[in-house]
């Protein structure tokens, strides 16, 4: 995962780590213990999974190892609070999460206050790099999972006819989405991937050598009036514009629209974090899935970027821009409207790139339970770039690779278009 | 649904209302918002789903039509608590009832008090015979509805590996089964149904003779012991002793023992509402499907009773014994030890018979969509007679009619044996 | 099974067996090897196994226990043809009888020649009464199979685009339905089952007593015209005529007709053995399931009979008609119009009744593997009764009891409606 | 498809067309009509279906739009035998292929020569180089469907439990594998794809660079020796070896070894066409998923090649070999020994490399329907090299990308080990 030789300050990090605990706990707040316990899809964990399950992490990899005399808050919580790890034993039905009404969110919190008072115990320590490096991978893993709390409750909220709000509409900037413009990259043999210095995930690495052909890439992601207009050519009704899986998950599915979008009378609504909305035609499409952003490309008369196209062009351009955008710190919760022709490379949507998640070449996952962080999924997936308006801000850079599987729709998604020069 | 003849005094109906209506808080009381949430199987509903649907239940058959000015209190619930009525309209998923956090149980508890203020003031009026038969309904409704929250939260609570308790133990009385004693039936053309003057369901009526050949019936229920000497005899590995679609069952779904029932290595435990229990081979067995109750008859010799067999002899019996028994209001909430060779015919678990679910002859459903209560599921079900340990005091009796699927093992059912005279 | 004091002369025995047997490939003959390898859904075998499996019967219940020196065809036949019985060891799956493309048809017809040359070998010798009580099972049994070779290849060949007949339209007597009279019954306590002397499956013994009240039967079976009246009237889409399983279904699955029914330009047509046909009004309506024969009745003020009330009142019509009617020896193949207000009770159609198939009272089933052949099916099916005209003529009785899940609908069964008198 | 700019000489193409055709039936000619018939998973067409459809392909897209006044042989076979093209209208599941009996084997072999006649006119009168081309493409598609119907008919046969063998063993050369050598490739940015000049599929263009670190790659497959020792050392029992999807799948199917494969009381043994044979350990291993190959390479301490490692050294390396190998002309229908530490580049199993299947930079798919060919199944798979012992021996060379889901096991498909230099 990390890039060991990282310098790290211990009290920088511990800063970090309680600035990011407390974040999960700002986020949770708004939701009532029943809200915090429904799992409205196998993809979807309880929001006090969430607070349990990163509260383990630290826990497993961190305070157990490390940090002597440390007991386990509750000699269940392993089985129930791990995820995936099949190195650290057995664990409790993915699909299960929310038939599990016990701990509340009363324990939960009296968990999550146990792990970080001993977490304060190991920082204060001053932990040697490995550690340290662990305690950056917890961090970092945490601010995964606000994403995903986010994300989840969404889809929770979603399935309640009320259609009932997470909380009031963030800043709503004006803005009006122009065409887009398009930067052309010269292509060449360059070079992809994390360069060291700085955390990056063990799929960010290693740097290496790629070949391109010059493309364009668009220089705002694909908005909802531009969607609109796919819907209203028939883009959901024309098999010719659809990879064969995702013409057959159209039909299967009934899929007509993004997502969480309704038809009603009055036009295409949608639901957000703040609850029912009008669609926006200026705002960034979102909600969708791997094989519908391939088809509104198809259908736009481009394509999507690989992974390595997005990198390069991004690189260039955010030399000015850095990773600024409508990331979790915006509080918008919700894809800010396009101002002119362009949009930020990052936030708003994380987009969709044309390249399976694969490794790369000469990856090697860490030793231990923890090397099945990312490498064990690098099959069915496809690589997103770019992170969303859910996204923590110091989460996001040029090199992060995200990943879906090509049917899912849940996460706050859209796309860029590319093409050939 | 109800007798209409009966004489219901007003004051004793409005206090029963009052009774029947604290009980169900009363049961929810322990348990805490999220234990109300979760939805552990499609046959499952949550706790705070009960104590909104028998409120919807008032509103909607009484409040609605009987009590000028009265305004529900949402214009969503209608959709969200409505069980299975067709003729009232649209309603929320039946298998997806666990997905809505909202309302939480604050905002339920909220809806109680207003349907039971506005109840209070209808019954204050005096209500006509029409209306107070409907109440009358209502409040066996809501009986049937505490038995299946407390038969759901048991569910709910067995899948958490962590097995917690509804609530501590119950009376525990000592008691020693011993070989059961059999009564002799001298058959003939019989009466049965209920005979009018009280309250019955729809599906009790219309009186009426059926021809019974000689029988012998049980004095008391199966144990626990022989249920383990069944399991022993490979009871649950010879599709000799099995229906055919009761094979296929155990095949599927691997079942070897009873519900709730997990092999340790001190034998065979239980999940109760007190938590975790060793089976005890005194008791009455539980949480058996109608294909394990007709396996074990075949495999002991004897066979099911039909409902009309259970319902003569018992009446028979029940001269001495009324129905007391181990019923709800033991608070033991769990099948008591038999005491000697017999047991009451009411209480501790009900019994499977052989009897499929079927209209008596000239059955007629009431007019209107509560004349969906009964008649509608009468395919696809068998009939269980005489309570549980569950089930409220004051809502059972000798011609109750019982029912549920024969793969169904989330009811406190067990069985008592017959054989031809 | 069989009553075993029948006195069976053995020459007829024998001659039935023949018949018997050259009737199944009279049957089979219009059938290519294609045709008979197909299986189409689970319920339904290929021809060539229908073929096979009454072989089997014969050489597992008979020759192999009863004919000194025989030998079985091929080893691996009886993991192959065993349809159900436990009792007599492992067998291939049922859902994937048509993954099987060997034995070919010239095989089984080498299998059909062995075991007919060993059974006459074994009827040379005089069988004792068992085993020519056993023969007269396995004559009954293929009996029963013909009827389903012959459902099976119609549900086979429906699902052919291009519809292709089994063969010819059978002869077409004229016909017009008239409004249906009725029959009253006075009720009373009666026997039912068979009274012994011929052959009777065991599920027809004992006679025994039933109570009923008084009723009226209707002198016909429901026709094509009155099933497009209740189409016509919402039948499909009201679900207050429905049971609850009946409306899940016809939900699920979409039914808006009988099975093999499809709307055209010029109307309603159907399927039949000779091919598409159109909607005759005046034939009895057929392929519905237990759901949509109810639903029917219910919507035309009326229900279904009981089985004893069938049974009893067609045996004091049959007084006068016997069981003559549209069966398997007309060649018809398909329903023939009603002529007048009246149908012979038995014959076009098997007639759904209102009784969930159980045993009788003191029903006992043979020992041995063969005691598998009725009583484990003894749940979750609804009794039929009256032949239909893909059955063979001397093959049904007023006792006879032919049994189906209440969703299935490939059998040739309609309704004859009854009333409380 | 095809490269249009390749000069087709006439006579060769229709000596082509007619040998390829004659092939088809050759393969079909052991096998019975109902061996023809037989779907034995959705994954699967039966035989005639094969010889069906690479008929209606010509017909479809050769003869009705190239041959004047062409009358379609039957107006239902264009749905009956489309397969894929939404382009070209409607057509029969997929999934229920099996369930269509007629046309049986003689109305097919009718088509075929229908077909055949009228190809032979338009091959006659000398075809522009658009239709040439598009013949070429026929005649490849059927090459494809050769291999299909050796496969299918090999999962038919397995799932018979008498394991029929399609035809006698096929001749078998002996052999030792021992220990591989490995080729060293240096990297660098190279070409790879179909330089054009001879037919190649459009998946295989355009010809492109791509940057390769140096590697290593294996001068043999995998044998089953090799994976005899996985399985021995908890290959299949041990998660960390495994992707997430693949350990999920080994879970749910209950894979302990390749498909095919039993355990017996004297060692493995494998279904193969010519019907049960014990597992030699010298020869590859095949019928394997991706996610079995993955996990072997893991453990071996290697990984797979990706598809341009695999080329550009199968490239280097055929300089010497050529396509020679163990392909469907050595009649040897099942893998061979490997003699020595080497084997041919091509034939014996098709070999998983760890490329998501992707459109190559600038990919563009042919207009109209057959631009379906390839284009819309790029996504969910992953693509192999080398051709297998099915394979026609004009079909495969170097660039060639077959494809398949990572948990596609029918396919004669190994592995060849590859690690970083």
């Amino acid at each position: 995962m990390a890039d060991l030789l990282t310098t790290v300050d211990d009290q920088q990090l511990a800063d970090r780590f309680d600035a990011t605990r407390r974040l999960t706990e700002v986020l949770a707040a708004p939701l009532s213990a029943e809200d915090q316990t429904v799992q409205s899809m196998p993809d979807v964990s309880p929001t006090k999974w969430h607070r349990a399950h990163t509260s383990w992490f630290f826990e497993t990899f961190l305070l157990v190892p490390s940090l002597p005399g440390y007991e386990v808050f509750h000699p269940d919580f392993g089985f129930l609070f791990n995820s995936y790890y099949e190195g650290v034993g057995a664990r409790y039905p993915r699909a299960d999460r929310g038939l599990v009404s016990r701990p509340g969110i009363v324990e939960v919190a009296d968990y999550r206050r146990h792990v970080d008072a001993a977490m304060t115990d190991l920082l204060g320590r001053g932990p040697d790099p490995v550690t340290a490096s662990l305690v950056e991978l917890g961090i970092q893993h945490e601010q995964q999972h606000q994403e995903l709390l986010l994300m989840d409750i969404k889809h929770v909220l979603s399935r309640n006819p009320m259609l009932p709000a997470y909380g009031p509409r963030g800043p709503q900037p004006p803005g009006r989405a122009e065409q887009p413009t398009w930067t052309t990259h010269p292509g060449g043999t360059v070079p992809v991937g994390h360069a060291g210095g700085e955390f990056g995930f063990d799929n960010e690495f290693p740097r290496h050598l790629v070949h391109l052909e010059a493309f364009d890439l668009a220089d705002r992601t694909a908005t909802c009036g531009e969607w609109l207009a796919f819907m209203d050519d028939g883009g959901y009704r024309r098999p010719e514009l659809w990879l064969a899986d995702g013409w057959a998950t159209v039909t299967a599915e009934g899929w007509d629209a993004p997502l969480y979008w309704s038809s009603r009378e009055d036009g295409w609504h949608e639901f957000t974090l703040a609850g029912d909305s009008r669609v926006d035609p200026d705002r960034p499409v979102s909600h969708i899935s791997y094989y519908e952003a391939d088809a509104f490309a198809r259908w736009a008369g481009g394509r999507l970027p690989t992974e390595s196209e997005w990198e390069v062009a991004t690189l260039a351009r955010s030399a000015t821009f850095g990773t600024a955008g409508n990331l979790l710190d915006t509080a918008a919760l919700h894809p800010a409207p396009v101002s002119g022709p362009t949009s930020a490379p990052f936030g708003d949507v994380w987009q969709w790139t044309a390249s399976a998640y694969s490794p790369y070449p000469g990856f090697a996952p860490a030793a231990g339970a923890v090397g099945e962080y990312n490498g064990k999924f690098m099959v069915n997936q496809y690589v997103l770039r770019g992170g969303s308006c859910v996204t923590p801000v110091d989460h996001v850079r040029a090199t992060y690779r995200n990943f879906f599987p090509p049917s899912a729709r849940w996460a706050v998604a859209g796309l860029r278009l590319a093409r050939n020069a």
